[in-house]
């Protein structure tokens, strides 16, 4: 997306078609693996900035793309690289092997390994879990790494680094991917590689070591000082140039998520939570890192600068949204013919809140924040003989309404305020009934992001950053964000009496939330969807 | 129904539909009531008698009117008469008033004062309440004629007595109507109306009159000493014989419930449970009356005689089964044209269980036994991103199973042993995939009624013994049940592994039937239901 720095406006998109795998994704027969060939990402990366330099010369009479200050890119997804920083898939030996291409975000081949982290961390050094809410993912750094040592050794041996995609491509686009010499983002390196100044940088040798001996020999060579987003990598080669069309030198910005990157094109500010609504969220809110941030329990990550500079970047998250809706208009596939999207949230719109007498819990795909478990399962309460889809419909969408309070209440209670929440996405867009129920639950307003690429916005604000304001961009973001962002002019207010029986609602849900999720108290049934979960699993291997 | 006494075939049969009202029932806005036009009955048993007899005559040669022995009919659904034993609905000025018709088992009109009876005897007569699970229903005698009293006074001062259908019918047809002369059964008494000799019959004068003095006289007429079935309450008058072609003096023996006889037509004995499966389920147990039974909480009643002389009826059951299928068919319409009971019942029958990980509490129509509670709801929990519609359907299968378990387990605690279930109805006849279940669950043979209208032969049965051997018919029940009940040969038995997953899961589904129904811990999630069912009644009378 090429962005004018004057307003935030798009300019000139395009978007490029990975060419390896399926829809991009390298899968096998193991539902946990996703992969990507790094050679899409450069392809992709000279394709797609070819053809938005070219649409934005087809829709601004007065462009040229020399007017083009700064680059930024977002992620996130480890790769293994060798000593001068090429993929290891470049490699012909390795250039069919999954093992050796990008392990995907999504990739949950490391869940047993993940376990282990969280384990030793838990057990020797339980500040490493505090900023990650108690749980070391099998989508992050140290989780693939390790199981890729276990798995293909084959590959493991020659990888000099693993780097984040949002730091290997502003690497490659400025040559400085040797691993010496390249710049971190600190964005994935909080948030996914438990980098944290307080105990100085990445885990220590010693935890590494204990996990395998290898991740200590990596650990040698990983004597990166990460940066934020304010700062570029360096300039555009001339090879880059020539094959964009873009100046050599154009600065490049620090990489980052696409979550954070997304928040910063929102207009993130103090008080406000950015929702990336979509299948599942990405819940995203700043805290002055002036003062030093109590523990929140449950939440992703706690990254000082993953953001903005200046702040801490405090990332919590829903595990299903989308995905709930889609499932139940798509598996369950109820009300035959009318049961789409649009016919079942109009009809869901014509109901009170409280009329149904149903509350579910938005766990079909587990809970990410605040109780940081993925063995937990939906659960709908309620039903009579003359329940309808609408109102199961309607009690989905609340449900995750009630989740993303169960957050906003999560971050107060830890001083945190969260006064209005700019919410993104296709849902949030295309969905007043929506952001409706969520006002009305959450008893605060729902703004919508004025951009519909928030997340490539905020990257292009990067880029403007990085650039400066004597090269015709911004020198600190609030600055840069005022111009460049902007919210929907239609802003959901809470209604009152709605609010008033939501209040009631959702005592009735954190209720239910806290009897199944926590074990708290004498009588509570947190075993209930495990034990469901491991009857069916023992049932499924039987079968298999 | 006419039945050959000496292998209970089914000789002739007819079925007339009533004229008054929708389908038979008269309806108001108040979806509470519901009522039938005692003409209906008169004109329903002249004509279904004669063209039962005509079509006997049709598929038998031999069979002629005269070889009826006896008579019998089934309930129940109390009605107001007058001194001379008639309907008040048969005067003029009450025969377009609901509340002078009969008053149907399923009107719920007396609600409220049905948990006024229930207070009151809570307070100064708790034995009324220990043979009736806890609860005196608003669907019995006394809720319903102070019902009446209370909104309709000038009915109910019209009304020499309450009788009920199954009482009423016999009498008609034996002209011993009037209020002195009447026989009535046990099982309506028992079960309805709180009669038990242990407290000297019906409720004293004292309790009743403390509900409304026109109770304490209603009582004073109510001198009755009810009969069991075996008893002949007259023979058939030379009118009615004239009006059906039966022989003047056919014995009419006392009549009884529909599931109550349906036991006896299904062959019960000591060990067995009659399982009478439709939208909702009656189950049927019988102890000997030898040594006094232990109160059993929960059950809806324990009626000396109410089935079989000799032995106490106990009387259990489900307030949702097939109806529970019939709303995720009829109201959610799952999986487009797939989503009929035959396609989702042969997908779910190739699932093992345990294998959705999907657990369903049956309560969708509230708790009859073993909770005796109408505000609980319907409940589902371990839903993925990928759950079916046949996942659902299968787990609501086995909801109802587990609910047909805890019933047993109740009667076993009290010292009456299931060995074997007899399962009568639509669902248990065309459902080999729930059968099964019902085994695999509960770990006993099901068996099936050999006849497809059980009540009936029962019925027919009653008229057997009420004839007598020396007429034709038989002395005592065990030996007209040899000759006249039968099993189909299909029988089906536990599978041990599937029996074993499911001892797994019934101690799951119990720790949410007990944690859901019941406040016997602390962090009891027993007010959950109640509440949504109270801020959903609140929302619903702002609306309307």
């Amino acid at each position: 997306m090429v962005v004018d720095t004057a307003t935030g406006r798009e300019v000139g998109t395009a978007v490029w078609n990975y060419e390896h795998g399926t829809e991009g994704v390298i899968l096998s027969r193991d539902p946990n693996l996703a992969r990507q060939h790094p050679a899409d990402y450069v392809k992709g990366t000279e394709v797609s900035l070819r053809k938005a330099l070219a649409n934005a010369r087809r829709r601004v009479r007065e462009f040229g793309p020399e007017q083009v200050i700064g680059i930024d890119t977002t992620g996130s997804t480890p790769l293994p690289v060798d000593a001068r920083g090429r993929p290891l898939a470049f490699q012909k030996k390795f250039s069919k092997n999954p093992d050796a291409m990008a392990w995907l975000w999504k990739d949950h081949t490391g869940v047993a390994e993940a376990e282990e982290i969280t384990r030793l961390a838990a057990s020797i050094r339980p500040q490493y879990l505090v900023a990650c809410g108690g749980v070391y993912s099998s989508e992050w750094f140290f989780s693939k790494i390790l199981h890729c040592i276990r798995t293909n050794p084959g590959v493991a041996q020659h990888a000099a680094l693993w780097v984040e995609i949002a730091d290997w491509i502003p690497a490659m686009l400025t040559a400085t991917e040797t691993p010496e010499s390249i710049t971190l983002g600190i964005c994935a390196a909080g948030h996914k590689a438990m980098y944290n100044e307080e105990w100085g940088g990445y885990p220590d040798r010693e935890f590494l070591g204990q996990l395998h001996p290898t991740l200590a020999e990596l650990r040698e060579r990983m004597k990166f000082k990460p940066r934020t987003v304010r700062h570029a990598v360096g300039g555009l080669t001339r090879e880059w140039a020539r094959r964009t069309g873009l100046q050599e030198g154009t600065p490049v910005a620090v990489g980052a998520f696409d979550a954070h990157l997304g928040a910063i094109g929102a207009g993130i500010s103090e008080g406000a939570l950015v929702k990336i609504i979509g299948t599942s969220t990405c819940d995203i809110a700043i805290a002055p890192d002036d003062r030093k941030l109590p523990a929140i329990p449950g939440l992703c990550g706690i990254v000082r600068g993953s953001v903005l500079p200046g702040y801490y970047g405090l990332e919590a998250g829903q595990s299903a949204v989308g995905d709930i809706f889609n499932w139940f208009v798509s598996y369950i596939r109820p009300d035959g013919k009318k049961g789409t999207h649009a016919l079942l949230a109009a009809a869901a719109a014509k109901l009170k809140p409280g009329e149904s007498g149903l509350l579910a819990l938005d766990w079909n795909n587990g809970n990410r924040t605040i109780l940081v478990d993925q063995r937990l399962t939906g659960l709908l309460v309620g039903q009579t003989l003359y329940t309808t889809p609408a109102e199961i419909y309607r009690a989905l969408v609340e449900a995750t309404a009630f989740g993303a309070l169960a957050i906003i209440q999560r971050f107060e209670e830890y001083g945190v305020t969260i006064e209005r929440v700019i919410n993104c996405g296709g849902i949030a867009e295309k969905n007043p009934f929506v952001m409706q129920i969520y006002a009305d639950v959450t008893g605060r307003p729902m703004m919508l992001s004025r951009s519909a690429q928030t997340c490539a916005l905020g990257s292009a604000i990067a880029g403007a950053v990085a650039a400066g304001k004597r090269a015709g961009g911004y020198d600190d973001f609030s600055e840069a964000q005022r111009a460049m962002t902007g919210l929907k002019t239609r802003v959901f207010t809470p209604d009152p009496s709605a609010y008033a029986v939501y209040k009631e609602l959702y005592q009735v849900y954190r209720t239910l939330h806290d009897a199944f999720g926590t074990s708290q108290w004498q009588g509570s049934l947190s075993h209930v969807m495990k034990q469901l979960i491991e009857i069916r699993n023992r049932t499924r291997s039987r079968l298999s």
